[in-house]
């Protein structure tokens, strides 16, 4: 493992839980946890979920998420410095909720202050309009679309606002262009030139750039 | 070829010049223009376009627009009866104007009036808006959008108007999804239901499919 | 939700059921059928068809079909207004039928009568002439074909009449072009020019497309 | 050079001029020649056969088709001795002609006879079926048919016919499924189940297959 | 279903089990086997096979092979009248030996005697060269060669005999080309030019046209 | 065209030039430079360049630079105000200077900083190390890596710096993934979790979000 | 099966249990080993590797090693002769494990030293040098290097070293690029030009090769 | 450039002619000539290739080979030190001896002695045994297939021998599969496991690898 992953890039390392051994993925935390106070794994089935609190809730402050299949284990009492950085996460539909949470997550887990905006789609573009600027208006940095079937959201934001949107597809969709094909390519064929993407269903990946970008404004760093 | 089509299927027979000799394109509108009336190729090279004129033009009314790749032969003084169809097309962007003039023309050959509104894209919505309500004041039966590189605007439009519309992808674009597969795509996934599509670049498919859907509305032959 | 969608579109909104828990749907359905007398849902797990049927039979009439995966929730005693719209769906074979019939589910809820053409395939053309024709005579408004594997009868329906098709192609097939592959790309390469196409198992799609012309032609509106 | 492939397995080596040099062409044409008192090449570069012509015409007869892109060289006055076989070879459209006749060519090198339907198509099935009847009635041993875009006529035509079917793919057609994709596509998910398919535009192997076939049954060796 | 397909095209009609209830299938088989004496379905599940057993044993001869997921319903005592049909089946390697019987219990049911070679491949293509020979001595009239993996087999077949070869490419594989992709590339760009094709596990397709070539050839009728 | 696209996303509109007429390209460049002063075209063929200097120069400055396919139109005497945006952007080989140009030329126009690193590759990380930490030390905000062949190069730079790194592929390369498509896949599947991509060759959308990203840090707007 | 492959290739015929049932795969293995002393399987599935145990190990020396679903089976006693090769296999990340792992059992099968280096990754590239110099040190003659994800270490490590390098593609991945295939682009597109590779997860074929090439250079058989 | 690369790696670095500039390829050979005594360029249009030998053959040994397309300038007298290593290369077909060919260059570069075997094919299989006997009684230490179409040759070679063997897939080929891709998914699905694969029309990386492994096995540096 890489335990000056943060320190060198201010991203810390998140366990892939997917193709591991629930010992591989208990081991790997409580070594990270170990050094930096929290570790955070992604992509975890249900019985991994339920290893881990067993293994590790004796010791240390475990924070499990079923539904976003996130664990988060932490140094009891050990709270996340916030960064300054300001992050709004925009899911398209209820199904791509899973994704933009564990962005949320991620952004979270690196000190951001998070806006959710939840099952918007492109018809219904009026309730996206109103809490979008109420997000743009409370200062955010940078702003996370998650959306799978036809990925048209991320383009459609991206023309409306002055700070970088991130296109996230979602696997949800189905037949010719489904497990999120379409949206990963229509989100690569924006028109709006300003949008950047990662892969279908990184939502691990969003919430990092998002989360860098918006510490890197924060910090503000002039030379 | 079929010269009962269009009694047959309300379409006329199409010839795709694109792997015909300049021979074989001119005979097979001669003879579809001697039992029709009329007769129309796609898909012209520039020099066939040349040669159709000069050997056509002494017996036959010769329409040949270079920008669509399209002549139209004719018995001159003959017009086209209006079938009361009233078709839309739109246009995405300057780069669509070819494949969606390719779908004009189909849809005035079968008797249809044809409504163009041009290069508006997701960001502009604001510049669709206006003509859009015009053209469904005026009782416009069905609305074709030619979009390439993204291809969201079919979406956007099918989910503002209780009227057909058919998806145009256009081969505009590049890269990832490039040839139009992005846009193909996230059409096929739209999460507008009414959304039905035609193969790229296929205007000629679009402007028959939608003169066939004004035809029959214009008809409404209730039983 | 998009509680307008039906008022600004003409098609209700379907919600789909397939990446959402049990309890999401519930409450989208009985929200849906609050504001509009019905709501209807797609792509269900039988236990979900079970749990909402435990869970709303109570209150709301509950029609779920097994082998659909839909489900529609009613304020007990409505009724579908009749649009005047006629919808012919035909399915090529037996392996079709549930997505044909999730079209023809679609088609009923927007108010269109409804024949169903079964089982004919490219092989038994014979089979399908008569009732076509039948169909044909009745004044249908627009056909929908349901194909898989080969995905060849669209065209041919399309090249035999002179109201619009929409080709809907399903996921059964193997190897080389299957699940549903092979037969959307003969159905976009048609040379039939007015056969337009929706996603693979797009039944819902399909539907309201076929709805939205058939009601746009009966209501006939000139100008 | 395979000289013995003849004997070997009833084909003859064919050149395939397009990665060669337009001497390494001659001397291969020239060696099979030779050896055989015929040889032949296929896919030639216009410049090509004007080269083969002006080099070899002195010494043999030779045979350049330019629509075809093929050509034949022989001892002077040698005849192809009739095998008995009967071939019948289908172009769906004009478009096709070019690889209907290279599968001609071939199988006329093979000693066949060969009936050519050209020109019909799905929607005009009713051309199709005289003079299908007629070949059938005079003792065909295998049809091949040649069709692009959606290339459904394979399967059609496989449904009405006893005797084996080789579908011949052609790269004409445009956008998702262009090149023969979907042609090839359709053709392997043919619901005809006795339908066999060469690759995208291999006039020469439909020829080779269909005289093999056709001369097999010709000599009908019973044991 | 096609009950004079047999007669028209001298193929049974097959039922594909795969995507129908156990009840469908069941239907199926007995109104084929009503009007033809015999029946096929393949592509069955376990539990499908023991189903048709139990609901037809007692008024049918039933052959289910669960290995090969077919079974064949026939009455009681009646017998295949040979159709003097000779084909040759080679299975490249133990894990294509199921859509080789598949092919083998097709051709069968056609009338044919059929000749079965198994597990060589490429490597081992001295084990297939003796009862190659014998096959061919004995005077058989086309091979149908199962292989998965890097499908090389069939173009090695078809280089050394002089009857027609059917490549059937089988799901064995993975990675890059798996599922059988790599086999049917390659098998469609053999350097073989008489190979034909069917697709990926198509076993009833091989069988099929194998039976078609055999019994045309047997029944050779001159003119 | 979106005039006030500058002005609500801080992203200049760029003509694509690529699919348009000569005659289209300098009306749109005009139309934007008067409304804004500035205007840029991008993928201009040669002769498009030559035009636009000779219809433009009279009245404007213009800028066209052939290796880049760009040309600036520009009020003369005009500049481009700071951003105080600083932009790095590292070319992998020779042949991704010119994407890299076309990215470097677009974070320009907005106002960035920019800071060019050239010829490096995997192999040559020693040659990347000094001038990535001088940019570093600078004052950085966000980093491009343009990298076709193996795409390698975003992902090893987002493991070692801690502002936001986009991956810009390149269409460098050949057979299986070439075009860009290996370099886009890898990128996408970085181990590397904040590194974001833009579409191959997309040098315009890279340059847009970087000095989107690199003023929106500049400017520091907290609340 | 292959008797004599050993002898011929120096490579031992592995079996692979995928697709074969639990008795076709210990016949295979017993006849193997009953010829060459020892016999290997791979991809065994949990309960092929029990089922196996118990019915071989009262006769055979019997290695399962189910995290490798890898079975051998041995004379009791046999040893396996030192060839002289020297193997260094890589593994980019703990979800690699496993493929490497095959390579190694294969290497270590043909007789090769075999050094391990597990879970270095891109970005942790100074976990990778020092024991990769050591390995050098001793001599080692080929280096294998599994990766998924971005697949990016095997370029990395074929920059630094003189031995050849081969690259190991594995299926560990997801979204666009997944199932390894973009591990296996990228490598194909490796800028380190001595880079050969395999297909995705084939640790045997990796192991093999790279056994071979040890050998060759073990034995250096000058001329 | 890096000038390391032969040090570090023992491959040369060489040149990618194909998408630089004259002036850029020149420069990039120069130098590397300078620093190394040679230096070498692939991938060179004819133009380029003129353009070299005016401006380089004054001053240095130019050897421009257009029909391998590449360039090699060396230190006029300079010879290249023979390695020990023995390479034999293997072209399937008369198309494939320029990649082929680009192999061979690069090989002898590397101070290897080259065998070359042309024009093989699966069906002459005898044509290639005595040639590749006498190779392997002279003592070589690896072997190089080239081959497109269906790329059987190199799983065939490689279960003949026992040195390594490098499959090099060509871009010759058409239709599905074509460009080599057919090829290069055969070869990685081969079921010879020894086998290993560089990307098509790679003849550089082949030969590199395939001389780096020989000059591994001629040095056998035993510990």
């Amino acid at each position: 493992m890489d335990f000056s992953r943060r320190a060198r890039t201010g991203i810390p390392e998140v366990v892939l839980a997917e193709h591991k051994t629930d010992e591989q993925v208990r081991e790997a935390l409580v070594r990270l946890a170990s050094a930096n106070g929290r570790s955070m794994a992604a992509r975890c089935r249900p019985e991994t979920l339920a290893f881990l609190h067993d293994a590790l809730a004796a010791e240390w402050t475990v924070f499990a998420d079923p539904s976003l299949r996130t664990v988060i284990v932490a140094t009891p009492g050990a709270v996340i410095p916030s960064s300054g950085g300001r992050v709004t996460i925009i899911a398209a539909g209820t199904s791509d909720l899973a994704v933009a949470g564990e962005a949320r997550t991620m952004a979270t887990e690196m000190g951001c202050d998070v806006v959710a905006i939840n099952d918007v789609g492109v018809a219904g573009l009026h309730r996206l309009v109103r809490p979008l600027e109420r997000a743009m208006a409370e200062g955010c940095h940078v702003v996370v679309v998650a959306a799978g079937m036809d990925g048209a959201l991320p383009s459609v934001v991206a023309g409306l606002i002055d700070v970088p949107v991130i296109g996230l597809p979602t696997s949800i969709g189905y037949g010719h262009g489904g497990r999120g094909e379409a949206a990963l390519a229509t989100m690569l064929q924006s028109c709006s030139p300003g949008l950047v993407v990662v892969n279908i269903d990184n939502g691990i990946g969003a919430g990092a750039a998002a989360a860098l970008i918006a510490n890197t404004s924060a910090r503000n760093r002039p030379k």
